[in-house]
């Protein structure tokens, strides 16, 4: 195989999010709605009573015990990074998140999600703040309207090149939703993933989607995919072993051993998977799985952590629970990644002694652009 | 104490480059003219037949040998970061230096020295290439002509500049040098430190310049500062002690500690010691004394690594060296540097609590400044 050549910026970002085998064992905390939603079921109030040193709490509380287990930690440079940047040790890398919470319903019926930025940040202050990867999640459903696909892409583009301009990795959050009509729910209620014909097409979805964001005109350096089945529907896990909840199988291990190298595959670049809020039972068979399909490993946030929110205000509590139960899903992570890819094994680049240094001679300290 | 703000960029670089304790123990491989002397004499060439590929590899080995031991490593961007990058660990941190190698002779009798910056680099490409930091050799004697002294602080103000304007901690290591005529050698033998005149006006030298360099024009996060003293003129130390050349007394140890005490009072930012070509064993009394005084560790180059430029180019020779006797140079002067000052607990900061993010409240991300 020929040399891959990769920038010194996005190499010695991808070096600091991994750990030192390679492999990626990443925290998110930048969760702002969900979590927001969360809070308001423990202190019994409405979602937009929730405030913002109650996220900022939260936050704090996890990144503080937590963070130093991960290769890297995420957060979001609104209720996250202010108050956490203390508590990331200097063996941690960061990354800081670029999109706006949730999104806005478009579409027939309202039901396509359309994404934003965060108005008044940039891959460039992440930079400049620290950072060593911008991440942007992205609402994807290859079903969606062409309007919806370009308004997404657009944004997944330009993201692309602000990154390439600062020289940031750049990981790229592929998030499906329910859209046709046998996944939606009757009425108002708020949909959900967990029906049979969501969990029937996650396969094609996941794998559309990946094959989509591996051209290279998105400059995405590391996807963060979603697990390509929902194991509550396999055979061998369909009878309430997560939840309680029995469910009709729709594919069984074997299948989904065969989804997982099918992403695999697909992928330009190195992968790892995501948690999604699924419990962390389910996550570990998820990384379990993934790695040995070829991913890098996670890059998990609920599973880990929510926990601890039940605790709240409580925080002392909450670290409790946060040192004891969190620190051990996160150990147990740890091992269930153990056969994950190092992302220089990934086939887009072959090996370690096969990176190279983009213009990396003698003059290369001249070429090298500015900002 | 009131809280001391800093801002997101300096404050998670200062805390890659140090220790989890917050104390620097920083490996410098940054040397061009220098190493190019000690490799023409070994190769029996002269300093301008050493090649590009000669300075590359020293380097190289350097780097991936003892990288792992320190808390941060120095290079360069010319002979240095494009081969080294791969070999840093994801948990040290990475210096650039931006000064060109040497000086320009200025002045009566050309004694004085002038800087310049590698021309092509910039604190914004070192920034943009990964590094947690920018380091600044400046040749400076108080006594100097005006000219000079305006010649060689306007680079620390610009330098200072573009490092606030990226947001990077800015290194700033202050070098003395012969130049009153009692200093001078006879002819045109090349000038050296090692006389009783240099020696004597060592302690107010560096204290002086420290003095200059705290000024908050300069922007400087961390002075790298010769030693107060020369150790080979004390009352206990020059009998032959660290090259069997017995010398004249001129201070002892107790005037030491104060000279160092007094340099760290003058120091208006966390301070680290260097080791300017001293041997091992000299070098492991300075950072003991230094730390004792109030220094934050140290960055030391040749003190390191010297010993294995004599099996050049045998690399494996070399390779070997420094996985014994570097790594336990790097051993003791982790033990000498126990009782250094963690960078947040020097009174410009005051205990870490008191570090607080500047804009550091809700509208950090919008008014945190782009590049």
């Amino acid at each position: 195989m020929s040399q891959v050549e990769i920038s010194a910026g996005k190499f010695r970002g991808l070096r600091v999010l991994a750990d030192r085998d390679g492999r990626f064992r990443m925290m998110a905390i930048d969760q702002r709605g969900s979590l927001r939603r969360m809070l308001s079921k423990v202190l019994g109030k409405d979602p937009d009573e929730v405030g913002y040193d109650d996220l900022r709490a939260v936050k704090k509380s996890v990144v503080k015990v937590l963070s130093p287990y991960s290769s890297a930690t995420l957060t979001d440079p609104v209720y996250g990074y202010p108050g956490c940047l203390g508590y990331i040790p200097k063996d941690v890398g960061l990354l800081l998140a670029y999109e706006e919470t949730g999104y806005t319903k478009a579409g027939e019926g309202g039901h396509e999600r359309r994404s934003s930025l965060i108005e008044g940040w940039s891959a460039r202050k992440a930079k400049r703040a620290g950072a060593d990867a911008v991440k942007l999640l992205m609402y994807w459903r290859p079903e969606a309207s062409d309007e919806t696909l370009e308004h997404q892409s657009s944004i997944v583009r330009k993201v692309g090149e602000e990154c390439e301009e600062v020289d940031l990795p750049f990981v790229l959050e592929l998030v499906s939703y329910p859209l046709l009509k046998d996944e939606l729910p009757e009425g108002t209620a708020r949909p959900t993933t967990d029906t049979p014909a969501f969990a029937k097409r996650k396969p094609e979805i996941v794998l559309r989607t990946v094959q989509e964001f591996s051209k290279p005109e998105y400059k995405a350096d590391l996807l963060k995919v979603e697990f390509p089945a929902d194991l509550k529907y396999t055979e061998e896990y369909c009878h309430g072993t997560f939840d309680g909840k029995k469910r009709k199988a729709l594919y069984d291990l074997d299948e989904v051993e065969d989804f997982c190298r099918r992403v695999d595959e697909a992928c330009g670049v190195p992968w790892v998977i995501l948690s999604a809020g699924v419990g962390i039972e389910e996550f570990l068979v998820n990384v379990e799985l993934a790695s040995e399909a070829g991913a890098s490993g996670f890059l998990g946030g609920r599973a880990i952590w929510q926990g601890c929110t039940k605790f709240y205000p409580d925080v002392e509590a909450m670290e409790k629970w946060l040192a004891t139960s969190g620190a051990d899903n996160f150990k147990r992570l740890h091992e269930a990644s153990r056969n994950a890819v190092p992302w220089y094994e990934h086939r887009r680049f072959g090996g370690y002694p096969n990176v190279s240094l983009a213009g990396g001679d003698r003059e290369w300290y001249r070429n090298y652009e500015g900002l």
